[in-house]
């Protein structure tokens, strides 16, 4: 990576009206990670040392968002919605002070890539004063086309004022521009506003410094990376080629997906070689799965951490903290959250664990609830290793306990029980011979009544 | 819409062999609407006000289908299976009586909509004696080519009547027509059965309508609108062309959905604005969200309502006559049936809350279960607002708790509580120490003499 | 099928490093059974009688798992990995028994069908010594082009060696083979390693055999068919082709699939018409289903058969051994394994129910859980007919219920009842009125101390 310093503005302030959404445009998620926050991951991989987000005067959410997602990036109000270039110069401050490289950026471009970033800034390296990202594609209608003689970008033809052969051209403008610093703020500047919605274009600075001599360039990315969105029709097909990347990275790195187009990934989702996904399995933000394990069919996985060997579902949901060793088993209509499991540990049937550890080895039988809340307080349960919670039971937290603890089915447990311990309550049985037959015909009498 | 009076003949008679069912084939779904049924609500929406449906003679369940979705429409019995004008002549006694447009259309074309039936019938108001209905495609094999002259249409040739010139018109022949209602009667019964087959074929309505002079001519409608059902396969892809239609319609109103492509809509479902869909959502009939909820992955709703603000899900499955209000949550593995939710209510995980009312802010610990039925008749559960029912709680109904009610986790609640009642209904728990191994000894020993 | 004697030798040493796996290439599943079972299966199928498997030396695995799959086969180990002559050299004891034909398939093409194995066949049993299975496709690059005169194959041409013509060439190599029994031996002991891998490639054998003057041709299979797997991609890519074939097999059957390209079959799944399966279904190897059972959304099954008019779902999840019979109901975040259902049984909320019988009519309450396993052994629970047990029950095997018995709501039953009887086990409900209050207040100040 280049050691030059680089300022990365991105254009955050659009309001996306045809979203139809009280959240801004860059707040939407794909890969369970806002737009804004894919370009802010590309940059910071890209080695922008510097990053300028520019919002909306009504926008306080996004501001938060920024901080949380980029602490050392910097906010900028652009009062008015008067063009892209305009956007930019809210930055002003930031263009103000001596940098390498400024890049130019869109917070609803998501899956911009570091490399692309980084070809960018190649250029600008190599000795170019202005670079323009473009992208060959099949239907070119529509777009700003890049017009190129002996490596120089010369013009950016928008469709109404194309020839006939430039309209041919299927080399496209993606907006995202890399600009020489001692040039950037200089080129911005000089930008009018003499068009017929009188606004501040940043395509215009290709014309400016072409005619100041300065060095234009265009360098190539793909054309899934340089889409905007602005619908959610778009949103969706951004979301899938997303998903469709994470897929074959997945492949790529010796996964099985039995069914790719029904796995869904987050953003951060790492799965090592040799782990098999079924079909239809949703991974929320924040999972690992160590190799050898399987995801089987309708499991859901959020924060969670699963150990080599173990399997997971089918219909197994893992929530935020919910984190099992190896071996472990995690079944059918189980959810799991805030939790650990000890190697080899077992929870295969209809089970809520939360706020919980459950020692290795250790068996849940199906139906077993650990009651975490008092409706004011959180509280753990804790079961040592190699114990076996019998089904249907109850455990009400605080309780704890020990190893080769046995609790019988159908318990309610509120206290705790040392190591090798049984322990169970639940009433006496009773047998009432004939008394269903009783019941039925008081029942049925009732009934008839009814009708 | 027009003024105009207008009886509309569905063809309904159709056996479907190929559909290698016992069902009549205008019976099968598509959006969980049959078929029929959505010929019928496009043909309401129109304006058609006096509806006939031919059917077969050994199709006494779709009688009563169609009763059932359209009780005003008529049903008229096709004794014989002699072709499609045979077929609406099974209708003479509706065309007897004086109408202005006369439509005819397939029981087994669902896709068609209201505002291409709407062209059709603006064609007669315009003027036109006759209307056929035909689509653009690049496949036109097979179809009967629409031969138009000057905005008339002059003819409908058969593939294998076609000469190589004609072949290459991609303009085609749906079967969907209108009459002008005062000559509907007369072209029909003019209609001779001298072919191969000796059936009766309303497309000979053309040529004897263009050979009395009358004004015969086309409007076109979509291919997809146009396509019939004779297999299974054809009934996937309507399914899929209607869910594709319906996905686009939530995205344009307003709505995220996270994987398109996963979620499955009803005819009626209803999403507002800001509604979020995750991944593999199916919505039953009857459906609506409010805006601002989440629906997420793996949710099955059907005949429910979920307030503004709610989350359901994942794995919520809401059948009908649930009624969320806002700001609810109904977790994963949770079933509710027939039963309200009050503002800000909870029933987070693993439970059945079925014929019930649970209060604003009442929170359901995991695993409680309503017994709503005693195997005769269906009783209530009403739970007041700001109760906390704790875990793994079976709740016999007939039952009521006040507000403010607290039921221990793990007890079986049979009887009433009052307001501000703290009730339970479970054992005393007893630690046996060193019980446990004991237990285990005894287990091995039983095992091992088994082996 | 032919009455000709045949020995199939199918290559299964390939190592499959771009499978970045621990597990041989060919023990990948497609369609839940291992690549080479869908090779072995379609021989058999297409009547070969002698099947010899080729394996690395690095692979006892592989053996294992083709003894199991083919116990007649027999499995031969290539020594050093020199090419596919070598690698059928490595069955050389096979191939000096006498045979009528010899056919080379690879364990990594898992969908060629027993028709077109059979159409190798038969050009062998209508003269031919060496056959080629050929397919067409529209991207020939990189593959080997067949060049053909006069219905005589004359040569296999590498794309390398290929002229601007030959490249034109769209009839390519899958590598499948038949050879006369009396020349295959001879002709392989022939192939030569003069080549930059120095490897014996067995697609020499053409040039040898026309030299010869033997008769060389090529047959036909689809693209599809012939298609190798070598990274998971290609995996993914193999299943998706299978899903496919079973889902148009399915429907043409006379099974409605409401969405096709979301439901998975295993290579066994056995539906009778009439059955309707809704969004999202996974059948697991061993299910069958009979006709007018309607599988819904979110099912998995395995191993399990349903009978007649059943509903499955939505969120069932049968396990092997399930076996429910006619119009039986098991429904949401059910779990059934090992376990019978009579007629008209029904299980139809957040169920457990293993190693079980259920009687005809039987209702089993929401949320009842069947204890079958006490950590040691598993212990059978037997439900009579006409039965009701009511939710939330524990059934602590062994046990039984005879006839009509009534389980109260809650119980937990660990003792047998006989026909008829009332049986419960459960504590008295206690209220203490103002309790609930009481309780909040010190929970409060609780919170608050905490905090």
């Amino acid at each position: 990576m280049t050691a030059r310093s680089c300022l990365s503005i991105v254009l955050a302030a659009g309001l996306g009206t045809r979203m139809k959404s009280d959240l801004p445009k860059v707040m939407h998620e794909v890969g369970g990670l806002p737009l804004v926050g894919h370009v802010l991951k590309a940059l910071k991989e890209a080695g922008s040392d510097r990053i300028s987000v520019v919002t909306g005067t009504d926008m306080p959410t996004l501001d938060q968002l920024v901080n949380k997602l980029a602490p050392t990036a910097q906010c900028h109000v652009q009062q008015d919605r008067l063009g892209t270039a305009h956007a930019a110069l809210a930055a002003k401050p930031a263009l103000e002070i001596e940098t390498d490289d400024v890049l130019i950026l869109f917070g609803d471009t998501p899956l911009v890539t570091p490399e692309t970033v980084g070809r960018v800034r190649r250029a600008l390296e190599d000795g170019a004063d202005l670079v323009v990202l473009g992208f060959e594609t099949g239907n070119p209608f529509g777009y700003g086309r890049l017009l190129t003689e002996n490596d120089r970008l010369v013009a950016i033809r928008e469709e109404k004022d194309a020839t006939e052969a430039e309209r041919q051209v299927t080399f496209c403008n993606s907006g995202i521009m890399g600009f020489a610093g001692q040039h950037a703020l200089s080129l911005m500047e000089a930008i009018g506003n003499s068009n017929a919605k009188a606004e501040y274009y940043l395509t215009d600075a290709v014309e400016i410094a072409n005619a100041r001599g300065l060095k234009v360039v265009a360098v190539t990315g793909s054309e899934v990376e340089t889409q905007g969105i602005n619908t959610r029709a778009q949103l969706a097909a951004c979301e899938a080629d997303f998903q469709e990347r994470m897929r074959l990275a997945a492949m790529d790195g010796g996964c099985t997906l039995l069914a790719p187009q029904t796995v869904f990934f987050s953003h951060d989702t790492r799965l090592e070689p040799d782990v098999v996904v079924e079909q239809n399995v949703v991974f929320g933000p924040g999972v690992k799965v160590a190799t050898g394990a399987r995801i089987r069919a309708f499991s859901h996985l959020e924060g969670a951490s699963v150990g080599t060997g173990s399997v997971v579902g089918p219909y197994a949901r893992l929530r935020p903290g919910a984190v099992l060793g190896a071996d472990t088993r995690v079944g059918n209509f189980v959810e799991v959250k805030n939790a650990t499991f000890g190697a080899g540990a077992k929870a295969n049937h209809l089970s809520y664990i939360g706020d919980a550890s459950v020692g290795s080895k250790s068996n849940i039988g199906a139906g077993t609830i650990t009651c975490n809340y008092d409706g004011y307080l959180k509280h753990r349960t804790e079961i040592g290793a190699g114990s076996f919670v019998g089904s249907n039971s109850t455990l009400v937290a605080p309780v704890r306990l020990g190893n080769g603890v046995f609790v019988a089915a159908g318990s309610v447990i509120t206290k705790d029980a040392q190591k090798d311990a049984l322990t169970f309550g639940r009433s006496r049985q009773v047998v009432k011979d004939g008394g269903a037959k009783k019941l039925r015909d008081r029942l049925q009498a009732k009934k008839d009544a009814k009708s």
